[in-house]
């Protein structure tokens, strides 16, 4: 396996790669059941993050990741920062490179600032989410969430996307990789919200009933980015709950077929879905969030092996 | 002892439970002379401030002790975070849960929510200030303060709190202790602002003068909170200090008297306190302070000491 | 040589002094080239940065100064802190002192408030930058960065400041310290922005032209400080450049004279530069940034070596 710089979307990831990263995932997930839930694997190294959008969670997760593995983290806090007196993004990026820092986590909403931050920087750049284009680490836990789920195997296993696919990035990322992986795809959205180059092994539904017809093994329901102000998108919040939130009664049917459900987070309760899909049996919210730490350990683990050196510990 | 998950409030601690706090916390405390501060008691452990009400002094005290604990800290920062995107506190509760975090130190403007958030997570939540309730951290670092001014021994001692006792968690938690270890307490404020149901073993005073006849050893002085706009109880700040506020007429017969002085801080000078109290040599302020990061590496030891392993340094 | 509590300005250094932090910031650059950059030397210890203006930058070379020294920083928060509630600075000070941190790594908009600060703390206080009066550790990294230019001697090198010299903390302490080293500086400012206690070895000259005749071999341009309302000083933006700024036609000369060009960043470009400088091949700005770390981790070594144990790594 070729030593990679970067992690910036699904598409350039070999199989090996792809299996790399899943395959370790596995160990580091485990540790999370000691006590001591730390290996010293990245102790010296910088890892730096860079959110020009707000997320605690992935923040956290990226975080928390690198503590497991012993690296340092500086946030570089573009609130408080010299992104307010204008420094462009590439100045900073010239300024993180010249720290030395061995990681920079990126988050923008801007499709391809990670690339090319990536470009001007020797630094292992990890894209956590860019625009509307590509937030690989969040397919990647998906997926491998999936895989726990359907014993290691998905091929065949049927998935159904619900929401604003159009504007979503984690829809992007996570369906492609579930296509790649031999995985029937489907979506629900009103057909404004369906991108115009969806090919046409894709599954287009427009209502809840044609989705169950369709018998999906796994719902994916996607966030409602309140703050992007896709809302317009929709006539109303209620409305958007009526016609594509996963209800009440809606999940009687799902329980019924035994369904798994799947949500990026955080969830827009009484709009995604109805509060008792929270205490649902095969939700697998939380499940996502403990394996987007181990994810994220192995995508730091994978990046730059060559440099690893033997821990001393 | 039977191992603890949480600490909520004082009430529910048991006698040997505050004894085990308390006499730890004398170790931990002796670290501060020596020049690497640091024992590695809980490496590999994850704290996670939670803090929803400001605070830059609790949350450092809590960083700080969990750094010499070897643990690492995550701030989950409710400004930049999901919160803002309307994510429910118990939702963001079952996202800690599931990245495997040991501790939740929580903060919250409404009483009860670390209650709560205690159970809904397997995660130890220690109570860092709920509202009007509880702050037992702080009662934890009072005690521990009245302790070593005293030799060990409270019983008899003669406690006096002084302002909006109504609204203040500090005078609750600390109150509470003191009474149950066998101190007199005393209240000095005005009458709307003394709790309906103060038991009738505490005195009540309304003016300093009544105050100084009772004879404290102690005056503890509340924080008047004008970011949560309890100011307009009183007709101005300038009345409220002449009325309530230790002044350097006051200061003088203090000082005359020998008796202590004790705030939560931060202080508000000229309002709760005239300047010559920060300099007066029986102030217990910074005392409280620097005890502060000893009790709560103590509450952090305390807390599952079941799964604490044998340190490897 | 005397163990030193604090690093307040250039002025009280030694020529001892200075010699060990420059030498020692040696040793310390070459870790960043291993894949671990961290040494035991400071583990345990604590660093709070204390920071009342916003500089990302500086703020996160003093965090990774220190975490490659092993020691744990705190970042006191002033934005969600007390000295919102109205908490003055000796009180914030008083609070760090009584949490027994090693190190306050303090910025302030108002000249004199590090110094006031080191008189009431018995931590060491590395001033980081106050109002228009010093940035040590700039000067340092400064420096620094032409002795590596010039192979570590300096004497009779020609630099010329550009800007704001009036307002400007780098300005009066890098300057300060090239004289104090034998170096010959110049100044190109309108007059109104020459500090009037300008000594008569500066040569002060009206426009580009008199300042390529001076035969500079660095050009150290300064920021203009636009969070700081000194723009009014200029006619306009496209005036500073114009008449102040490295523009295309300049920065030819500059190539053809082989100067050196300096910046203490963030740069608008634009303003005080073309984008063409940033990748002039003798720009220093991306190397003054690196030298800044092992600059820094350099003066928190020097500072109290004598209460320094040996590592146990």
């Amino acid at each position: 396996m070729k030593p990679r710089k970067d992690l910036l979307d699904i598409q350039s990831l070999t199989d090996e790669e792809l299996d790399f990263i899943l395959t370790n995932a596995v160990p580091f997930k485990s540790l999370f059941k000691r006590s001591v839930k730390k290996v010293p694997t990245l102790r010296g190294r910088t890892v730096l993050t860079l959110f020009y959008e707000p997320s605690t969670r992935t923040l956290s997760s990226f975080e928390i990741a690198a503590n497991r593995l012993s690296a340092d983290v500086n946030n570089f806090s573009v609130g408080t920062s010299s992104v307010v007196k204008g420094e462009s993004v590439l100045d900073t990026v010239a300024t993180l490179e010249a720290m030395r820092t061995d990681y920079i986590v990126v988050r923008h909403s801007t499709s391809g600032i990670p690339n090319l931050i990536a470009k001007n920087t020797t630094a292992s750049v990890i894209n956590a989410g860019d625009g509307f284009h590509a937030h690989p680490t969040q397919a990647l836990l998906d997926l491998f969430t999936m895989k726990e789920v359907f014993g290691g195997d998905v091929r065949g296993a049927r998935i159904a996307f619900v929401g604003d696919i159009q504007h979503s990035r984690v829809a992007r990322s996570t369906n492609l990789l579930c296509r790649r992986l031999g995985m029937h795809t489907a979506m629900l959205a009103p057909g404004s919200l369906i991108p115009r180059d969806t090919p046409p092994e894709i599954k287009v539904v427009s209502d809840w009933e044609s989705l169950f017809d369709w018998k999906p093994d796994i719902i994916y329901l996607l966030r409602v980015q309140m703050e992007r102000q896709n809302v317009p998108f929709f006539p109303s919040i209620n409305e958007y709950h009526r016609t594509y939130g996963l209800t009440d009664e809606r999940l009687k049917r799902v329980r019924d077929a035994g369904t798994w459900v799947m949500h990026p987070g955080p969830v827009n309760r009484g709009v995604e879905l109805t509060d008792n899909v929270m205490t649902y049996e095969r939700c697998l919210i939380d499940q996502q969030v403990e394996n987007g730490i181990a994810v994220r350990m192995s995508v730091l683990y994978w990046l730059k092996p060559g440099t690893i050196e033997h821990p001393t510990t």
